[in-house]
Protein backbone atom coordinates (compact mmCIF):
# COMPACT_ATOMS: atom_id res chain seq x y z
CA UNK A 1 0.00 0.00 0.00
CA UNK A 2 1.71 3.64 -0.47
CA UNK A 3 2.13 5.78 1.77
CA UNK A 4 -0.90 7.91 1.43
CA UNK A 5 -3.23 4.97 1.48
CA UNK A 6 -1.58 3.81 4.84
CA UNK A 7 -2.21 7.02 6.18
CA UNK A 8 -5.88 7.31 5.37
CA UNK A 9 -6.30 3.99 6.66
CA UNK A 10 -4.90 5.19 10.40
CA UNK A 11 -7.11 7.93 9.99
CA UNK A 12 -9.87 5.66 9.35
CA UNK A 13 -9.41 3.14 11.84
CA UNK A 14 -9.12 5.89 14.45
CA UNK A 15 -12.13 7.37 13.62
CA UNK A 16 -14.13 4.12 13.43
CA UNK A 17 -12.79 3.49 17.05
CA UNK A 18 -14.05 6.96 18.10
CA UNK A 19 -17.58 5.45 16.92
CA UNK A 20 -17.55 2.17 17.86
CA UNK A 21 -16.14 3.39 21.73
CA UNK A 22 -19.04 5.95 21.62
CA UNK A 23 -22.11 3.77 19.73
CA UNK A 24 -20.88 0.13 19.73
CA UNK A 25 -20.91 -2.27 16.83
CA UNK A 26 -25.02 -2.02 16.43
CA UNK A 27 -24.93 1.64 16.47
CA UNK A 28 -21.92 2.09 14.25
CA UNK A 29 -21.89 2.45 10.82
CA UNK A 30 -19.34 3.52 7.95
CA UNK A 31 -20.75 6.55 6.82
CA UNK A 32 -20.54 7.98 10.96
CA UNK A 33 -16.49 6.23 10.94
CA UNK A 34 -16.01 8.43 7.54
CA UNK A 35 -17.62 11.56 9.32
CA UNK A 36 -15.12 10.80 12.36
CA UNK A 37 -12.40 10.31 10.43
CA UNK A 38 -12.71 13.67 7.98
CA UNK A 39 -12.46 11.17 5.03
CA UNK A 40 -14.97 10.92 2.41
CA UNK A 41 -17.14 7.60 2.37
CA UNK A 42 -15.61 6.47 -0.62
CA UNK A 43 -12.12 6.31 1.14
CA UNK A 44 -13.53 3.88 3.49
CA UNK A 45 -15.01 1.86 1.25
CA UNK A 46 -11.59 1.83 -0.49
CA UNK A 47 -10.49 -0.03 2.86
CA UNK A 48 -13.22 -1.92 3.79
CA UNK A 49 -16.02 -3.47 2.50
CA UNK A 50 -18.23 -3.52 5.36
CA UNK A 51 -18.32 -2.64 9.00
CA UNK A 52 -17.86 -6.30 9.79
CA UNK A 53 -14.41 -5.66 8.06
CA UNK A 54 -13.61 -2.44 9.95
CA UNK A 55 -14.59 -4.19 13.25
CA UNK A 56 -11.88 -6.42 12.68
CA UNK A 57 -9.16 -4.41 11.76
CA UNK A 58 -9.86 -2.31 14.79
CA UNK A 59 -9.70 -5.62 16.86
CA UNK A 60 -6.33 -6.04 14.81
CA UNK A 61 -4.95 -3.20 15.53
CA UNK A 62 -5.66 -2.51 18.91
CA UNK A 63 -3.95 -6.42 18.91
CA UNK A 64 -1.13 -5.38 17.24
CA UNK A 65 -0.81 -2.00 19.62
CA UNK A 66 -0.85 -4.03 22.98
CA UNK A 67 1.97 -6.75 21.31
CA UNK A 68 4.06 -3.57 20.31
CA UNK A 69 4.15 -1.92 23.60
CA UNK A 70 4.74 -4.66 25.41
CA UNK A 71 7.28 -6.31 23.45
CA UNK A 72 8.70 -2.78 23.97
CA UNK A 73 8.72 -2.16 27.55
CA UNK A 74 9.95 -5.89 27.93
CA UNK A 75 13.33 -6.02 25.17
CA UNK A 76 15.71 -5.85 28.40
CA UNK A 77 13.96 -8.15 30.27
CA UNK A 78 15.19 -11.39 31.49
CA UNK A 79 12.49 -12.42 34.10
CA UNK A 80 9.41 -14.18 33.31
CA UNK A 81 7.51 -13.08 35.73
CA UNK A 82 8.19 -9.22 35.64
CA UNK A 83 7.17 -9.61 31.94
CA UNK A 84 4.11 -10.79 32.89
CA UNK A 85 3.11 -8.21 35.56
CA UNK A 86 4.22 -5.07 33.73
CA UNK A 87 2.50 -6.88 30.45
CA UNK A 88 -0.88 -6.58 32.30
CA UNK A 89 -0.15 -3.01 33.87
CA UNK A 90 0.77 -1.92 30.32
CA UNK A 91 -2.33 -3.12 28.78
CA UNK A 92 -4.39 -1.82 31.58
CA UNK A 93 -2.65 1.73 30.97
CA UNK A 94 -3.80 1.70 27.19
CA UNK A 95 -7.38 0.78 28.65
CA UNK A 96 -7.35 4.24 30.22
CA UNK A 97 -6.05 6.00 27.60
CA UNK A 98 -5.82 4.73 24.04
CA UNK A 99 -9.12 5.10 21.81
CA UNK A 100 -8.52 1.97 19.27
CA UNK A 101 -7.45 -0.28 22.59
CA UNK A 102 -10.92 0.61 24.23
CA UNK A 103 -12.85 -0.08 20.92
CA UNK A 104 -10.88 -3.19 20.45
CA UNK A 105 -12.28 -4.30 23.59
CA UNK A 106 -15.22 -3.22 23.17
CA UNK A 107 -15.72 -5.26 20.14
CA UNK A 108 -14.02 -8.10 21.27
CA UNK A 109 -16.57 -8.32 24.24
CA UNK A 110 -19.68 -7.52 21.54
CA UNK A 111 -18.62 -9.98 19.02
CA UNK A 112 -20.86 -12.60 19.77
CA UNK A 113 -24.08 -10.39 19.28
CA UNK A 114 -22.90 -9.70 15.90
CA UNK A 115 -20.92 -13.54 15.22
CA UNK A 116 -17.78 -12.93 14.90
CA UNK A 117 -15.81 -15.76 16.91
CA UNK A 118 -13.80 -14.30 19.60
CA UNK A 119 -11.92 -17.28 20.92
CA UNK A 120 -8.70 -16.98 19.08
CA UNK A 121 -6.98 -13.78 20.76
CA UNK A 122 -8.34 -15.28 24.81
CA UNK A 123 -6.51 -18.89 23.65
CA UNK A 124 -3.21 -17.06 22.46
CA UNK A 125 -3.03 -14.83 25.66
CA UNK A 126 -3.80 -17.79 27.83
CA UNK A 127 -1.10 -19.64 25.88
CA UNK A 128 1.56 -16.69 25.64
CA UNK A 129 1.03 -16.54 29.64
CA UNK A 130 1.23 -20.33 30.12
CA UNK A 131 4.56 -20.24 28.46
CA UNK A 132 5.45 -17.25 30.80
CA UNK A 133 4.65 -18.39 33.74
CA UNK A 134 6.64 -21.82 33.37
CA UNK A 135 9.59 -20.12 32.36
CA UNK A 136 9.61 -17.99 35.76
CA UNK A 137 8.38 -21.49 37.76
CA UNK A 138 11.76 -22.59 35.69
CA UNK A 139 13.13 -19.58 37.49
CA UNK A 140 12.04 -20.06 40.58
CA UNK A 141 9.85 -17.17 40.64
CA UNK A 142 7.10 -18.95 40.66
CA UNK A 143 5.96 -21.59 43.01
CA UNK A 144 6.35 -25.50 41.67
CA UNK A 145 3.08 -26.05 43.06
CA UNK A 146 1.41 -23.76 40.47
CA UNK A 147 0.39 -24.90 37.51
CA UNK A 148 1.36 -22.82 34.76
CA UNK A 149 -2.04 -23.41 32.61
CA UNK A 150 -4.57 -23.48 35.12
CA UNK A 151 -2.62 -20.27 36.07
CA UNK A 152 -2.63 -18.63 32.93
CA UNK A 153 -6.78 -18.94 32.53
CA UNK A 154 -7.33 -17.89 35.76
CA UNK A 155 -5.19 -14.69 35.12
CA UNK A 156 -6.53 -13.91 31.59
CA UNK A 157 -9.82 -14.33 33.07
CA UNK A 158 -9.28 -12.26 36.10
CA UNK A 159 -7.74 -9.36 33.94
CA UNK A 160 -10.71 -9.76 31.63
CA UNK A 161 -13.03 -9.64 34.21
CA UNK A 162 -11.43 -7.01 36.64
CA UNK A 163 -11.29 -4.31 33.49
CA UNK A 164 -14.81 -5.21 32.54
CA UNK A 165 -16.15 -4.59 35.96
CA UNK A 166 -14.14 -1.28 36.18
CA UNK A 167 -15.31 -0.31 33.13
CA UNK A 168 -18.98 -1.14 34.21
CA UNK A 169 -18.67 0.48 37.96
CA UNK A 170 -16.07 3.56 37.19
CA UNK A 171 -15.25 3.69 33.12
CA UNK A 172 -12.19 2.16 34.66
CA UNK A 173 -10.78 5.19 36.70
CA UNK A 174 -8.54 2.99 38.84
CA UNK A 175 -7.75 0.27 37.03
CA UNK A 176 -3.98 0.37 37.31
CA UNK A 177 -4.65 0.38 40.76
CA UNK A 178 -7.16 -2.51 40.92
CA UNK A 179 -4.72 -4.42 38.34
CA UNK A 180 -1.87 -4.54 41.12
CA UNK A 181 -4.35 -5.55 43.71
CA UNK A 182 -5.31 -8.37 41.36
CA UNK A 183 -1.38 -9.33 41.42
CA UNK A 184 -0.96 -8.69 45.49
CA UNK A 185 -4.18 -10.76 45.98
CA UNK A 186 -2.67 -13.73 44.56
CA UNK A 187 1.36 -12.99 45.59
CA UNK A 188 1.58 -15.27 48.40
CA UNK A 189 -0.04 -18.14 46.74
CA UNK A 190 2.04 -17.90 43.07
CA UNK A 191 5.51 -15.93 43.70
CA UNK A 192 8.08 -17.93 45.24
CA UNK A 193 9.63 -16.70 48.71
CA UNK A 194 12.61 -15.35 46.25
CA UNK A 195 10.30 -12.92 44.06
CA UNK A 196 8.57 -12.06 47.53
CA UNK A 197 11.09 -10.48 48.83
CA UNK A 198 13.03 -9.02 45.31
CA UNK A 199 12.59 -5.40 45.50
CA UNK A 200 11.70 -5.08 41.79
CA UNK A 201 9.05 -7.06 42.18
CA UNK A 202 7.58 -5.62 44.92
CA UNK A 203 8.01 -2.28 42.92
CA UNK A 204 5.96 -3.51 39.89
CA UNK A 205 2.96 -4.26 42.59
CA UNK A 206 4.05 -1.70 44.99
CA UNK A 207 2.82 -4.24 48.34
CA UNK A 208 -0.19 -4.40 50.06
CA UNK A 209 -2.16 -1.17 48.44
CA UNK A 210 -4.04 1.78 49.89
CA UNK A 211 -7.69 1.13 49.75
CA UNK A 212 -9.52 1.79 46.91
CA UNK A 213 -13.00 3.65 46.99
CA UNK A 214 -14.66 3.63 43.39
CA UNK A 215 -16.47 7.12 43.45
CA UNK A 216 -19.71 5.57 42.40
CA UNK A 217 -19.43 3.05 45.26
CA UNK A 218 -18.80 5.71 48.21
CA UNK B 1 -51.29 -12.63 39.34
CA UNK B 2 -53.44 -15.84 39.25
CA UNK B 3 -51.74 -19.26 39.75
CA UNK B 4 -52.48 -20.38 36.14
CA UNK B 5 -51.55 -17.16 35.22
CA UNK B 6 -48.46 -17.63 36.82
CA UNK B 7 -47.47 -20.70 35.35
CA UNK B 8 -47.43 -19.14 31.98
CA UNK B 9 -45.17 -16.55 32.87
CA UNK B 10 -42.61 -19.11 34.34
CA UNK B 11 -42.95 -20.97 30.88
CA UNK B 12 -42.68 -18.36 28.64
CA UNK B 13 -39.69 -16.96 30.83
CA UNK B 14 -38.04 -20.81 30.63
CA UNK B 15 -38.85 -20.34 26.65
CA UNK B 16 -37.41 -17.35 26.51
CA UNK B 17 -34.43 -18.33 28.04
CA UNK B 18 -33.68 -21.10 25.65
CA UNK B 19 -34.46 -18.68 22.61
CA UNK B 20 -31.78 -16.16 24.17
CA UNK B 21 -29.17 -18.30 25.08
CA UNK B 22 -29.16 -19.53 21.15
CA UNK B 23 -30.02 -16.46 19.66
CA UNK B 24 -28.52 -13.61 21.92
CA UNK B 25 -30.62 -10.36 22.17
CA UNK B 26 -30.42 -9.43 18.60
CA UNK B 27 -31.22 -12.64 17.44
CA UNK B 28 -34.49 -13.22 19.49
CA UNK B 29 -38.09 -12.01 19.27
CA UNK B 30 -41.53 -12.64 21.46
CA UNK B 31 -42.82 -15.23 18.24
CA UNK B 32 -39.83 -17.34 18.91
CA UNK B 33 -39.78 -17.43 22.68
CA UNK B 34 -44.05 -18.11 22.50
CA UNK B 35 -43.19 -21.08 20.10
CA UNK B 36 -40.33 -22.58 22.66
CA UNK B 37 -42.85 -21.85 25.46
CA UNK B 38 -45.44 -23.88 23.52
CA UNK B 39 -47.68 -20.61 24.19
CA UNK B 40 -49.60 -18.19 22.15
CA UNK B 41 -47.84 -14.54 20.73
CA UNK B 42 -51.48 -13.36 22.91
CA UNK B 43 -49.62 -15.19 26.06
CA UNK B 44 -46.65 -13.86 25.84
CA UNK B 45 -47.45 -9.68 25.53
CA UNK B 46 -49.79 -10.37 28.28
CA UNK B 47 -47.18 -10.61 29.93
CA UNK B 48 -44.62 -9.10 28.52
CA UNK B 49 -44.80 -5.54 26.61
CA UNK B 50 -41.50 -5.55 24.61
CA UNK B 51 -38.45 -7.49 23.92
CA UNK B 52 -36.53 -5.76 26.18
CA UNK B 53 -39.15 -5.95 28.83
CA UNK B 54 -38.93 -10.19 28.75
CA UNK B 55 -34.94 -9.52 28.57
CA UNK B 56 -35.30 -8.06 31.96
CA UNK B 57 -37.65 -10.33 33.51
CA UNK B 58 -35.14 -13.15 32.27
CA UNK B 59 -32.43 -11.15 34.20
CA UNK B 60 -34.78 -10.41 37.48
CA UNK B 61 -35.39 -14.34 37.34
CA UNK B 62 -31.82 -15.25 36.93
CA UNK B 63 -31.04 -13.04 40.19
CA UNK B 64 -33.52 -14.42 42.23
CA UNK B 65 -32.87 -18.34 41.37
CA UNK B 66 -29.21 -17.24 42.15
CA UNK B 67 -30.23 -15.61 45.92
CA UNK B 68 -32.61 -18.37 46.86
CA UNK B 69 -30.07 -21.05 45.43
CA UNK B 70 -27.28 -19.15 48.08
CA UNK B 71 -29.77 -18.47 50.82
CA UNK B 72 -30.74 -22.29 50.37
CA UNK B 73 -27.31 -23.68 51.01
CA UNK B 74 -26.00 -20.91 53.66
CA UNK B 75 -28.68 -21.48 56.06
CA UNK B 76 -26.85 -23.05 58.90
CA UNK B 77 -23.34 -21.34 58.21
CA UNK B 78 -21.85 -18.73 60.81
CA UNK B 79 -18.61 -18.07 58.85
CA UNK B 80 -18.63 -15.31 56.25
CA UNK B 81 -15.84 -16.39 54.19
CA UNK B 82 -17.17 -20.25 53.76
CA UNK B 83 -20.66 -18.38 52.48
CA UNK B 84 -18.24 -16.13 49.88
CA UNK B 85 -16.61 -19.89 48.55
CA UNK B 86 -19.85 -21.68 48.73
CA UNK B 87 -21.55 -18.89 46.58
CA UNK B 88 -19.20 -18.73 44.09
CA UNK B 89 -19.17 -22.73 43.95
CA UNK B 90 -23.36 -22.18 43.85
CA UNK B 91 -23.18 -19.86 41.15
CA UNK B 92 -20.73 -21.62 39.22
CA UNK B 93 -22.82 -24.63 38.98
CA UNK B 94 -25.85 -23.11 38.26
CA UNK B 95 -23.87 -21.38 35.09
CA UNK B 96 -23.47 -25.23 34.01
CA UNK B 97 -26.45 -26.49 34.25
CA UNK B 98 -29.55 -23.49 34.93
CA UNK B 99 -30.76 -22.55 31.73
CA UNK B 100 -32.33 -19.09 33.07
CA UNK B 101 -29.06 -18.57 34.96
CA UNK B 102 -27.05 -18.82 31.51
CA UNK B 103 -29.82 -16.83 29.82
CA UNK B 104 -29.85 -14.32 33.00
CA UNK B 105 -25.77 -13.88 32.66
CA UNK B 106 -25.44 -13.90 28.56
CA UNK B 107 -28.06 -10.72 28.50
CA UNK B 108 -26.41 -8.71 31.70
CA UNK B 109 -23.14 -9.34 29.60
CA UNK B 110 -25.04 -7.92 26.27
CA UNK B 111 -26.80 -5.30 27.71
CA UNK B 112 -24.51 -2.36 26.78
CA UNK B 113 -25.29 -3.34 23.23
CA UNK B 114 -29.04 -2.63 23.55
CA UNK B 115 -28.75 0.02 25.91
CA UNK B 116 -29.40 -2.01 29.25
CA UNK B 117 -27.93 -0.15 32.47
CA UNK B 118 -26.19 -3.12 33.80
CA UNK B 119 -24.01 -1.41 36.48
CA UNK B 120 -26.72 -2.09 39.03
CA UNK B 121 -26.73 -6.03 39.93
CA UNK B 122 -22.52 -5.77 40.03
CA UNK B 123 -22.49 -2.85 42.43
CA UNK B 124 -24.97 -4.94 45.03
CA UNK B 125 -22.73 -8.03 44.55
CA UNK B 126 -19.68 -5.85 45.18
CA UNK B 127 -21.34 -4.61 48.45
CA UNK B 128 -22.65 -7.85 49.80
CA UNK B 129 -19.28 -9.34 49.35
CA UNK B 130 -17.83 -6.55 51.04
CA UNK B 131 -19.95 -6.48 54.00
CA UNK B 132 -18.83 -10.56 53.88
CA UNK B 133 -15.50 -9.55 53.79
CA UNK B 134 -15.94 -7.24 56.51
CA UNK B 135 -17.34 -9.89 58.61
CA UNK B 136 -14.80 -12.51 57.47
CA UNK B 137 -12.05 -10.02 59.06
CA UNK B 138 -13.76 -9.94 62.61
CA UNK B 139 -14.01 -14.08 62.68
CA UNK B 140 -10.29 -13.78 62.03
CA UNK B 141 -10.92 -15.85 58.66
CA UNK B 142 -9.24 -13.05 56.55
CA UNK B 143 -5.80 -11.11 57.31
CA UNK B 144 -6.40 -8.01 58.31
CA UNK B 145 -4.42 -6.23 55.51
CA UNK B 146 -6.72 -7.03 53.05
CA UNK B 147 -8.90 -4.22 51.99
CA UNK B 148 -13.00 -5.40 52.16
CA UNK B 149 -13.70 -3.62 49.54
CA UNK B 150 -11.09 -3.74 46.90
CA UNK B 151 -11.10 -7.07 47.72
CA UNK B 152 -14.64 -7.74 46.82
CA UNK B 153 -14.18 -5.26 43.94
CA UNK B 154 -11.71 -7.96 42.92
CA UNK B 155 -13.78 -11.14 43.49
CA UNK B 156 -16.63 -9.78 41.48
CA UNK B 157 -14.31 -8.88 38.64
CA UNK B 158 -12.40 -12.33 38.74
CA UNK B 159 -15.42 -14.39 38.93
CA UNK B 160 -17.12 -12.57 36.41
CA UNK B 161 -14.24 -12.79 33.54
CA UNK B 162 -12.91 -16.43 34.63
CA UNK B 163 -16.66 -17.68 33.93
CA UNK B 164 -16.76 -15.66 30.63
CA UNK B 165 -13.49 -16.99 29.15
CA UNK B 166 -14.62 -19.94 30.26
CA UNK B 167 -17.49 -20.44 28.39
CA UNK B 168 -15.76 -18.83 25.12
CA UNK B 169 -12.58 -21.34 25.83
CA UNK B 170 -14.75 -24.46 26.66
CA UNK B 171 -18.68 -23.68 27.11
CA UNK B 172 -17.97 -23.65 30.84
CA UNK B 173 -17.38 -27.47 31.00
CA UNK B 174 -14.41 -26.97 34.03
CA UNK B 175 -15.60 -23.82 35.49
CA UNK B 176 -16.18 -25.55 39.20
CA UNK B 177 -12.64 -26.45 39.28
CA UNK B 178 -11.67 -22.72 37.44
CA UNK B 179 -13.39 -21.30 40.57
CA UNK B 180 -11.73 -23.41 43.20
CA UNK B 181 -8.71 -22.72 41.57
CA UNK B 182 -9.57 -18.99 42.08
CA UNK B 183 -9.64 -19.15 45.49
CA UNK B 184 -6.66 -21.39 45.77
CA UNK B 185 -4.53 -18.70 43.97
CA UNK B 186 -5.53 -16.46 46.53
CA UNK B 187 -6.01 -18.38 49.65
CA UNK B 188 -2.06 -17.34 50.61
CA UNK B 189 -2.59 -13.56 50.71
CA UNK B 190 -6.27 -13.59 52.11
CA UNK B 191 -7.05 -16.52 54.23
CA UNK B 192 -5.48 -16.33 57.37
CA UNK B 193 -3.54 -18.98 59.15
CA UNK B 194 -6.96 -20.14 61.07
CA UNK B 195 -8.55 -20.53 57.98
CA UNK B 196 -6.26 -22.18 55.83
CA UNK B 197 -5.66 -24.45 58.46
CA UNK B 198 -9.34 -25.49 59.04
CA UNK B 199 -10.88 -28.22 57.33
CA UNK B 200 -13.98 -27.03 56.19
CA UNK B 201 -12.75 -24.11 54.57
CA UNK B 202 -9.86 -26.97 52.95
CA UNK B 203 -12.67 -29.03 51.56
CA UNK B 204 -14.39 -26.18 50.43
CA UNK B 205 -11.13 -24.74 47.81
CA UNK B 206 -9.78 -28.34 47.83
CA UNK B 207 -6.25 -27.56 48.07
CA UNK B 208 -4.24 -27.47 45.49
CA UNK B 209 -6.13 -28.40 42.27
CA UNK B 210 -5.42 -31.04 39.93
CA UNK B 211 -3.74 -29.83 36.40
CA UNK B 212 -6.61 -28.31 34.44
CA UNK B 213 -6.44 -29.03 30.70
CA UNK B 214 -9.34 -27.37 28.57
CA UNK B 215 -10.04 -29.84 25.69
CA UNK B 216 -10.21 -27.15 23.05
CA UNK B 217 -6.56 -25.86 23.88
CA UNK B 218 -4.82 -29.23 24.44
Amino acid sequence: MQERALATRSLILLGAARVFNQFGFNGSNLALAAEEAKVTKGAVYFHFSSKLELAKAVIAEQHRLVQEKIAENNRDEQRALAVMIASCQEFANLLQTDTVVKAGIRLTFEGPTFGLDVAGPYIDWIADMTQLALTAKEQGDINPDVDAKAFAMFLVGSFTGVQMVSEIISDRRELSKEIKNMWWSIGNTVFSEKARSDARISTLIEGPLEPLTPPEMA
